[in-house]
């Protein structure tokens, strides 16, 4: 390489966890190679200032038309998951590699976790007793606690984040049926045990409203649905209905099919056993540095 | 032994989960030598009518005068973890063994890691939205998660249950420093990197108001307090006095100083970070049937 690299970072996302602070840009400087120019862009029109030169750009979104004005681009990261604020592989030119960000898991399932565990010893019930005033509701409380060892869990889209999640739930004594996108028939036969029907689907092939009515219908009763994957995957519809005819204990969900969650969304209801969350099962001060580790560990910063 | 084994059962107890059910009686009798006796009571009168003839009671409570009409008695089990409810090591006629339940800690557990992952990963904070009727507070969760793995957990009392709640954390990644009451010297330097104080006291010697004002201060900011031991083990005003400063980032309570609670407690008022649990963490359908097996593996049903 005759002419240093350049890496070029816009990751400005009004999200807290999401945007490059100093802790995290330390981290990163830590990891390139020595003499290598680090380029902090806190615009997108910074960011297409400083691109003719980048050999490396690691940010949220890039339209496919700036790779004409990129002609050291080698690699292009972004710490997301999902792949929907980037180019298509064939959208990308020869020479250029995507990178999506795959550490998300081990943020996602202590998400998972809390669900599972918040849900099973009945901290949403207490919660709620406390909020309305009870201060000793023992003898209530007693039907709402059980136990997560020896529970059985389904999880839908058994990628990388999906495994992850496996992994730490066998690991806390749960059985665990991972299903793959392909294998999408044997869902329904494992649903009849399930306690858990854990989704980390994503929402770019096939993957619109997998857990339909049916599926809901096949779970049990006490069954809880965790959703951390996209909300495309989710028919809203059925999910609001099932919950209210109490055909299933709980539903915790991070994503929905409208993000911004809006008031017209079935979702948006007061429910029993619904729990929402604003997609933040990954948020925490280590979501970049952990990614950036990533991007080193896989030989993309040099 | 020329006489049979009568097996004397009077687990009455009006919380559900600590009360012999169709479930856990068949538990209980699988586990008996063949053709061995069982007399269940439902209540005091029908135990004591009963207590002549046992060679085993397994109950919640036993008055050192009954020991008296008692004559064939070899084994006085209950399921508790606390030794409140029965006679003390002294009190024990010579013949007699007092077995307590030591299998709570795979249920407690559990509760610790509920609250753990529950307060880290924001879902109380979001509830709180939720229950507000805020749809989409994205950007306002940001700075509520954060990652477990990674976190230091001191753990106060570290006898079998304070041991399963350790090796449970260590293996999602916390790093753990156990104190047993006699190092409790050991305890304030511990505190300086503390993200988690978790007690696990008994309530029988010397352990009233070990988590003083004085332990509080040690502890940083963003620490969080776990009670699911004694309540007489923390000093409830200065705890009180701790939250409402904002100097602990919270507290789950599952045990107090004065139970039922009552509103004349400092920690009956809406504290900041203060979370309530009226003395559930071993709460679950399995009480039971983990305490005959505890049993039966300790050969105390022979």
């Amino acid at each position: 390489m005759h002419k240093k690299n350049v890496y070029l970072v816009w990751l400005n996302w009004p999200i807290g966890a999401f945007r490059l602070n100093a802790r995290s840009e330390a981290a990163l400087k830590r990891l390139l190679p020595a003499g290598a120019r680090l380029v902090v862009a806190r615009s997108e029109r910074a960011f297409l200032r400083a691109l003719p030169e980048a050999t490396h750009a690691i940010c949220w979104n890039f339209d496919k038309a700036w790779f004409a004005r990129a002609p050291r681009l080698r690699v292009l990261a972004t710490p997301a998951a999902g792949r929907e604020l980037l180019p298509t592989d064939a959208e990308m030119p020869p020479g250029v590699t995507r990178v999506n960000g795959a550490f998300h898991g081990q943020l996602m399932c202590e998400t998972v976790l809390a669900c599972i565990f918040a849900h099973a010893r009945g901290l949403y019930r207490a919660y709620d007793f406390q909020r309305e005033g009870t201060l000793w509701p023992r003898g209530e409380m007693s039907p709402f606690c059980s136990r997560v060892a020896g529970t059985h869990a389904v999880i839908l889209g058994y990628g990388k984040i999906g495994r992850t999640i496996g992994a730490r739930l066998e690991a806390l004594g749960v059985s665990v049926t991972g299903i793959r996108r392909r294998n999408v028939g044997d869902l329904l036969p494992a649903l009849k045990t399930a306690d858990w029907l854990v989704v980390a689907l994503p929402s770019d092939t096939g993957t619109d409203n997998l857990v339909n009515r049916r599926v809901l219908a096949a779970l049990p009763r006490r069954a809880v649905l965790v959703n951390v994957g996209r909300g495309n995957a989710v028919d809203e519809a059925a999910l609001a209905d099932a919950l209210r005819r109490r055909r299933l204990a709980g539903a915790y969900l991070d994503v929905f099919k409208q993000e911004p969650l809006t008031a017209d969304s079935p979702l948006a209801a007061d429910l029993p056993g619904l729990v929402r969350l604003p997609h933040m099962s990954a948020f925490a001060p280590e979501y970049l540095p952990l990614f950036f580790k990533e991007l080193a560990d896989g030989g993309w910063l040099k």
